[in-house]
């Protein structure tokens, strides 16, 4: 049964106390998708006034996530078995969005690309390009 | 100059508050090294009872930077380029440490491996395994 | 001056003997993108009767190489700084497709997102995924 | 059973043609790790003088499965999951060594990493550095 954007929320909220703490929302999610956010909050900042890496990472790994929870429903044991991010450009301090798919959903691996999108409605910029895979549990 | 563990860890707690958020120590530092960790906190758990992925990506960037900075002295601008992490096994709910390399320094990127560690003196476990590279600033 | 997808290919086969070796093609380029293919021969065959995966990794390079040249003019010292590969399926024992595209082009670095396509037209199957980036020469 | 150094090499260059066609070598294969080498030749040139990204990451691939064999035994069907590779600096025009290790091998993936050198002995540059997974065949 395909789960909702604020079920995803919250079973990821509950689950990676992180998510939590950074704000983490889930606005849209659909077979093999996931588009989410976190809000900007001065605490994320770091020298240079930009969002700092392990926040962007944070929000890639849950993005992820969501976009495989959204696939095969509740799967609580799925773990990132890898992550490689690009930090393309520094994200101006507000809003950082997430679209992450899956771009293939295997027997034992989802693996993933996630872009994290900074800015406004029509003046979106790709500040960091994200590839992924989740270990699914054995079925 | 080259930087003392205490200076190191000082300048990353203070540059980035995610760092200081998990109580990242700076054990030792030399020329093209550092040996960091994180104190263990129950807010690091997720589902299956092991360290979530954000918390341990959070260790390896801030521990590239402090070899980084233990090699070069201070560069408060250098940032992330990109960051590569493969999860091997899943983390004991207890201190997790990390030790970083320079593999290469360049002029404009500096090159890193880090190895997080997860148990006890003695009966340590390689849990991820992470490549990165820095961007330094124009000199 | 833009270069014409005969011009790249000329390129590319010219400097990369491998590129020459495996019957490298490109299709189509324009500003920020390059269509290229391999043409099947018995020699790309691995074990399973799938096409290795060097030389998927090859077509992928020169890909990024063909989409960068497209995009900056003749940039001959132009080199890869990485290159990380996900291998999604087995690809048929026939031509490869590449759809190479910039993500970002910035002063130092221009970073590529590659897909490597198996099959006929309409029946086109994501094969491997591919993400790098190339070292501009300083100017 | 384990294998020898010349039997691992009879496998690669049996099963992979390009891997035959680099002229590649096992020099030494143990539990766990693996020490392999292609001779230079005309044909592995770039502009710049420089051996191309495509022959180093087809020597990377080679002796990560060099190590998984070497570790495993004769498993034909373990295939590349992903490989990442950084070039650090450019090889000189002679013969490449690789140096590879598996860092955990798990019951469904061998997590391995390569160092690329070029050099003599006792004047060896680290020129590339790879991580990289093997699927293993279902047991």
């Amino acid at each position: 049964m395909s789960l909702t954007a604020a079920e995803v929320e919250e079973l990821i909220r509950a689950g990676v106390p992180m998510a939590d703490d950074l704000g983490f929302k889930v606005d849209e999610v659909g077979q093999g998708y996931a588009h989410t956010r976190i809000t900007f909050t001065e605490r994320f900042i770091r020298p240079g006034g930009t969002i700092s890496g392990p926040v962007q990472m944070a929000l890639a790994d849950a993005s992820m996530y969501a976009a495989v929870l959204a696939s095969l429903g509740k799967v609580e044991m799925a773990v990132t078995s890898n992550l490689s991010i690009n930090f393309l450009q520094k994200p101006a301090p507000c809003d950082l969005k997430a679209q992450a798919i899956v771009l293939r959903l295997g027997r034992r691996l989802a693996f993933c690309e996630v872009r994290l999108l900074s800015g406004g409605e029509g003046d979106e910029q790709l500040v960091a390009h994200v590839t992924g895979s989740y270990a699914l549990p054995a079925t």
